[in-house]
């Protein structure tokens, strides 16, 4: 008799935890397999993020390894590229060398969660730090100290201002656990630095309501903001993100808040792996039935933030919370394995048990059981009841210790180098910014991928002459970057433009190794420092 | 009248130990202004470095920020680009945007240390694993782990032994730490994945001489063999390295050791910046006089790796060891501050205390003061000292604790991605290697940089057949690119083979943007699916 594989895509809550389900109801049956895909080797304890940007949890201390938590799974630690229904397979990528690995299934769990998404907010993508995944927060980390680092040695006041302020858009719970702990960060690890004065940090939290954490009530919300406010955080209510530069947040009133350091909790997006399925959806979210089958599909489940499941007492959709997932996933895992046997399936149902929010600090506003708690029991609560749920005993040692340390401890200001600074990245410029300037150290070349630049220098007879105008398609830049020396002229966006930039290392790599690129920059150069292109 | 500027640069030992002197010396003394350049903000506690690959340690423990360690020292925390020791200025990179930071001084610290170098072994700076810095540990740790992962989803035998095979060159102090806690690591944790069997994992020491650790005396070196060997490593004497591929360690011998992971702890070379400086040097090393400054330049100081100090015992150069930094270190910061107030200097002298080596799991070996001693009372020793001179009392007691968790909890399997694939990498092949196989999924653009290449087809009728050949400056790979599907030849090396590598993304953005280069490939592309190219 050939084995039930039992496949779940997705190493979120909801596929960890139906994982989890399934191997107690059926890890020991010899006929049934569970595998479970995941780009990831852990779940990340979302709650707990925030704390990674201050450091007072350990970088991997909030993260649960998955084949700890389900060690009767098969786990693949990869991405995956495809899902065929008709066929029953699932395409991962490839490790090592480049084999595809196509898993087949008799039932799929689909759980791959949401994404984030920047779409349609210019610069945005290039420019502002997304605040969603660990390796979000730990990038966010290492860019706030970095700016620190920089601050300390600038001497420029309009540039130390820049570096100093902190924008965090978005009054919603993440947004108000991430201003709450780059607060508090940036101003306790300031004293470290002999040149910042404490005064000179400015930290900002747009919203776009009247009272920020619209998830509670409003009192709660008031709490919130006299909390946040005390300790030097500007809040700006009724405020838009419009889009970002390198150097600055816009508003969508036009106003441009110069920062190095835009944080965006942005909305979420499908995921496109769900987008490409072809099941019924609703707002993007596979609709599933009150078991967590997904209808006229035999054999396909969904739970979690990509599925649909109907409240059966609001006729609402459920949200996506881990929570939620969480629930969701046990009971797919019973009703999966009550079809294997031919028992009969319970449908969902669960009421949040309540919403908690951290304002860093020893305080925090929550909802339980319809109580409203704020203040030091607020946060004593949110401790506990996430130390309690942190999967893992070894995780809830090392979190107990970290906290512990941390009452301690100086906040710590290591940056650790992780992302390094890409060789090819997309940079966005609003109408009328210098790109560069003339007598620039010469680091990268651009291609313009859309908008208009024009290319000017400074003549001592004539005054500032344009040289010529650039659109789509077309590079500059390439003349320091040969030359090793500085920017020959300086070049200004005439419209919004988005531009590709290459670094130095990967020009010269790339075109000392390849003919055809290297004669046609041979060409160019030739073209642009001839009279009259100067 | 005006500061005198100390700059020093290097945040290695030499460098930072050199800031603390100063400091003691004159840090409250408003006329002395000291800076330090280091292209980290923290310094790297070595001698823990190999308890990062098995998480023994915190990724951050081993750091101590240098702000807290010279807290009244300015710190650009920026890379060196050059010395101009004329105009007594050192120019750093630029920071946020392109403005170069030129930083003037009346008294230059030169503590730079060395670097690793693969030089003259082919396909070792593409393959091999370095270990000598921070960056190192987290990527071999990373690297394990994900060889872990896939072995534990994989069938074909072959490739399971090669992912499961672990080699480290050089049975030095370093080679050998680094095999003791692999081994160590590798072995624990593979407990925690299911279809790993423990007696698969080989790991793998290759020495060059006929006793390990040749630093020490030679019944210690004996001794550390004895225990690496009753924990299954397996130590191959009188054996060299001669290459690397990406799945194999090529020998001196010509023999392959079919491996994914290669680490070398390769010689150290020259720090570029002290090739450039024309001062007199001896292998590499700045030559400094008993005092520690170099000779013929008023006002230029040198300590640590990149200094060459003779040992007025031996008339030898003394050990590239932290221990000889700090000593050095403290000696210059003393004469330094001698010369400024016009006092006697004094020669620096210092003879080793003694020498350790972790052997992983509670074993260690020891010569401390002429004894010697192997074992767990070498490891306690080893584990005391080495936290005593940690620097900074937090750090002490975040290692403490590590350390006591360790003794409690199971190896920490979570694989932190912080190196993203990159985009632009370079591969070395031997002669006779396939490249990619007709069917393989296409995933990368390739071009020759040396070497040749044969392009092949399966043909029904008549075998193989070879489509063409192709030499330096030649691309191939970039029809499935375009495409999006599988390769429609295979491609191998006929001599050892350099290329660049350019994933999809890569491509694709660079050559959606760029009409020259998709000009370029298109016309290839046609070229080569127009027959007879197939």
């Amino acid at each position: 008799m050939a084995k039930t594989r039992i496949l779940i895509v997705g190493g979120g809550f909801a596929g960890v935890y139906a994982a989890m389900g399934l191997e107690r109801l059926v890890g020991r049956d010899p006929d049934v397999e569970i595998g479970l895909v995941s780009r990831e080797n852990y779940l990340v304890f979302q709650p707990m993020l925030p704390e990674v940007i201050s450091g007072s949890i350990g970088i991997t201390d909030t993260l649960a390894p998955i084949r700890r938590l389900c060690p009767r799974t098969n786990l693949y630690t990869r991405a995956v590229e495809s899902i065929d229904l008709k066929r029953r397979r699932v395409n991962a990528a490839a490790g090592f060398g480049s084999r595809q690995c196509a898993l087949e299934y008799d039932h799929l769990v689909v759980a791959v969660g949401n994404q984030t998404s920047f779409a349609g907010q210019p610069g945005l993508l290039e420019h502002a730090l997304p605040f969603k995944y660990l390796g979000d927060a730990l990038v966010l980390r290492n860019h706030v100290i970095h700016v620190l680092e920089e601050a300390d040695i600038e001497r420029d006041p309009e540039v130390r201002r820049t570096l100093l302020t902190f924008v965090v858009a978005g009054g919603g719970f993440s947004g108000v656990e991430a201003i709450a702990e780059l607060n508090d960060f940036v101003r306790r690890s300031a004293r470290a630095f002999r040149n910042l004065d404490p005064r000179e940090i400015r930290t900002v939290l747009l919203h776009a309501g009247s009272v920020i954490l619209p998830e509670l009530p409003e009192s709660l919300g008031r709490f919130a903001q006299k909390v946040l406010v005390k300790r030097g955080v500007e809040i700006r209510f009724g405020t838009r993100l419009h889009g970002a530069t390198a150097e600055s947040a816009i508003l969508a009133s036009g106003e441009r808040i110069p920062t190095r350091t835009l944080v965006s909790t942005v909305p979420s997006a499908p995921n496109p792996l769900v987008a490409s399925l072809p099941v019924r959806k609703d707002r993007g979210r596979i609709v599933v039935d009150e078991f967590l089958r997904v209808p006229d599909h035999p054999g396909l489940w969904s739970a979690g933030d990509c599925a649909s499941v109907l409240d059966r007492a609001t006729g609402q959709p459920h949200p996506p919370t881990a929570q939620h997932a969480i629930r969701e996933a046990r009971c797919l895992a019973a009703n999966l394995v009550a079809t294997l046997r031919g028992r009969p399936l319970r449908p969902f149902a669960f009421s949040a048990l309540g919403k908690l929010g951290a304002l860093g600090h020893r305080s925090a506003v929550a909802e339980v059981f319809g109580v409203r708690l704020a203040g030091f029991l607020a946060w004593w609560l949110w401790r506990t009841i996430y130390l309690m749920k942190l999967p893992g005993l070894d995780r809830k040692l090392r979190v107990a210790t970290d906290w512990t340390l941390d009452l301690l401890l100086p906040p710590d200001i290591v940056q650790l180098k992780t992302d390094r600074a890409s060789s090819i990245r997309r940079e966005h410029f609003e109408a009328g910014e210098t790109i560069f300037r003339e007598g620039d150290r010469g680091d990268r070349l651009y291609v313009v991928v859309d908008g208009e630049v024009e290319v000017v220098r400074k003549d001592a007879a004539l005054g500032e002459v344009v040289l010529c105008k650039l659109g789509a398609g077309e590079s500059f830049g390439e003349i320091a970057l040969v030359s090793e020396g500085v920017r020959t002229a300086t070049v200004r966006s005439l419209t919004p433009v988005n531009v590709l930039t290459l670094d130095r290392e990967t020009f010269h790599s790339l075109f000392a190794h390849f003919p055809p690129l290297r004669g046609f920059f041979e060409d160019l150069i030739q073209r642009r420092l001839a009279p009259p292109m100067g």
